[in-house]
């Protein structure tokens, strides 16, 4: 038997103590009823490292996410800490821990849980099924390429001046990401850019084009316009399987595709490195919604998107197919009872609490688990 | 009396003639009706321009253009000339007249008839009232600024340019084209960029910010980063009045905001350049529709949007309030009644025909002015 795999757990500030809370149980359940064990460590991040360290991400924590199999983040920012100065903002944490991991892929899956698809502002009939993975490229493109900047012009204007910058090998790169994950989903990706009117995009689409011919050829590829991919996840979002794309078309992309579910607080997200000759894959796991301080400590939070986000993480870091199902099933069954916490409480169903919802989930995975 | 407002008809391709010549009926009504008799003249555009002089659009044209107080435009575009070459696109015709008059802002709104409520694939009970403008700078930005390109390096790989620039009077200028547009409807200005990441961005915040306090303060200015418009837009899009944003953001937003509507076929544009010396604004109107060869002179056509387009010349090139407006109640009685052509066609409404609907906006434009 092979060593437990290494898990680093980041719950962060606000909310994520709490919802990282009921994944710890999660864990716990595994280990107890299918023998699955982790070498788990805890550390600080955000408010929470700012408060102890003074600073919102020590070496000694990014040292462990390097050492680890994968990291299990939960969320930072704190109002404690807006004015502490750009460079000690919590944000800082996740921003370093992609840089220092080399994690150039995010991945948002956009799905809807049948028994929430009337949260959608989206015709039930339009979304329900819903189930888009957008891989969005998160190093590169125009937020990071230089010449940048705003200069002053001799006439006393200004001019503002940004790069959009992509290489043959940061695309391929992020591409086999898609191709791969398509491999594991419904086999097809549709490759976004504006090659009309942006040489990035052309490059962009030839890269995309010969890599598939070269090396998945067994995947279908599609190419799309951002601005009618755009108006295809209005119109019919079931269309699409897997989505790859650059940085900004990604962002506006990603967030629309979230939107489309109607519960943002029930959406993971992962964000993956390349795989080394170790044969290890950094890859940092979190839901998308924030620390929500408004709400912390009161029960009030809905720990659904931590939880997805683990078997997230056991599905694509440790290949635990069957275990991340479970959770998945496990955590649409409990929906379909009709528990919601507050974020996702409408009419005629029965609000619970942090805790409760967390059982709930654990209780139907023994059920499920027994029942197989 | 002033000398007839002159007027530069191009139907261009595929169902552009049968439509405009719908909007020729409604001028002739206008003349007989109301007493307002335009000075128009009727040219070659696109591939009808092809056919003739070999070129998508003549010298002529477009100093006729120039010449006149607005122009109103069908659509170019026919599978005929597919191949005839990159310059000789009949798609040329639009680029080309943009660039001649200096047409840099474009006009978007995204309207959703109460009666067409229902063709949207978001909720009725989200889009019913819906009536979004959105002004897209079209001449500067990603799609225009250099260095662009794709260059070779030294290890065989390839690298994709684009460059974002953006200058103060780039951004006033389309700034001041939403604000004045604001005036004239709900008074609000959401400006949008992504200003934590970019530059350009940044900057065109920082211009928008003090152009509002120097000349526009009575109007409601608020920002957006792009990523969150593009979630607020389906989250809830009648929050919005005025849009306004750069090339490549307005790119994607406004495409999302039609299919917000659910009928592509109802949608008018304008594009706007810089008011003379001689206070002519350059003006070009346009449905959004493409040319359709696939239905042509089958009297399939939806006239609507080309006549919705004239009624957009009549408000902001000529600003006659009461004749746009009367055009644009006309159309929606119309459509109050349940006449339908058959791209707007649903259960138990009445299908008609191009020449059809064209009537039968007549005639309600009869019953309403009488009745004034
Ligand atoms: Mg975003
Ligand atoms: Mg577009």
């Amino acid at each position: 038997m092979s060593a437990p795999k290494k898990l680093l757990v980041l719950p962060g500030d606000g909310i994520g103590p709490e919802i990282m809370h009921e994944v710890r149980r999660i864990m716990d359940w595994m280990a107890q009823a299918r023998g699955i064990r982790f070498d788990v460590s805890e550390d600080l991040v955000g408010g929470a490292s700012l408060a102890v360290h003074g600073q919102p991400i020590t070496q000694e924590v990014i040292d462990a996410a390097r050492a680890a199999d994968a990291v299990l983040f939960g969320s930072v920012g704190d109002p404690k800490w807006a004015s502490a100065g750009f460079d000690r903002r919590p944000e800082i944490a996740i921003l370093k821990l992609r840089q220092e991991l080399g994690l150039f892929a995010n991945l948002r899956p956009a799905k809807v849980f049948d028994s929430l698809a009337d949260a959608s502002t989206l015709k039930p009939e339009v979304v329900r099924g819903l189930d888009i993975m957008i891989v969005r490229e998160t190093v590169g493109g125009i937020y990071f390429g230089t010449p940048r900047g705003i200069e002053t012009l001799p006439d006393g204007s200004r001019r503002g001046i940004n790069t959009e910058v992509y290489t043959t090998a940061e695309i391929e790169r992020v591409a086999r990401v898609a191709f791969d994950l398509a491999r594991k989903r419904d086999n097809r990706v549709c490759s976004v850019e504006k090659c009309n009117v942006m040489e990035s995009g052309l490059l962009w689409k030839e890269v995309v084009t010969a890599l598939h011919a070269r090396e998945y050829a067994d995947v279908e590829l599609t190419h799309m316009l951002a601005d009618n991919c755009a108006m295809q996840m209005v119109r019919n979002p079931r269309q699409f399987d897997v989505i790859v794309t650059g940085n900004l078309f990604g962002d506006l992309l990603s967030d629309l595709a979230s939107m489309l579910t109607g519960s943002l607080g029930m959406l993971p997200s992962a964000t993956l490195g390349a795989r080394g000759e170790d044969g290890r894959l950094p890859a940092l796991y979190e839901p998308i919604h924030g620390s929500a301080p408004d709400i912390a400590g009161q029960g009030k939070a809905n720990p659904l998107a931590q939880i997805l986000s683990f078997a997230m993480l056991l599905r694509y870091s440790f290949d635990m197919q069957d275990e991340a199902a479970l959770i998945e099933t496990a955590v649409s069954n409990v929906l379909d009872k009709g528990l919601r916490t507050p974020d996702i409480m409408s009419a005629g169903r029965t609000e619970v609490n942090t805790d409760g919802m967390g059982s709930a989930v654990l209780a139907e995975l023994e059920r499920l688990n027994a029942a197989a």
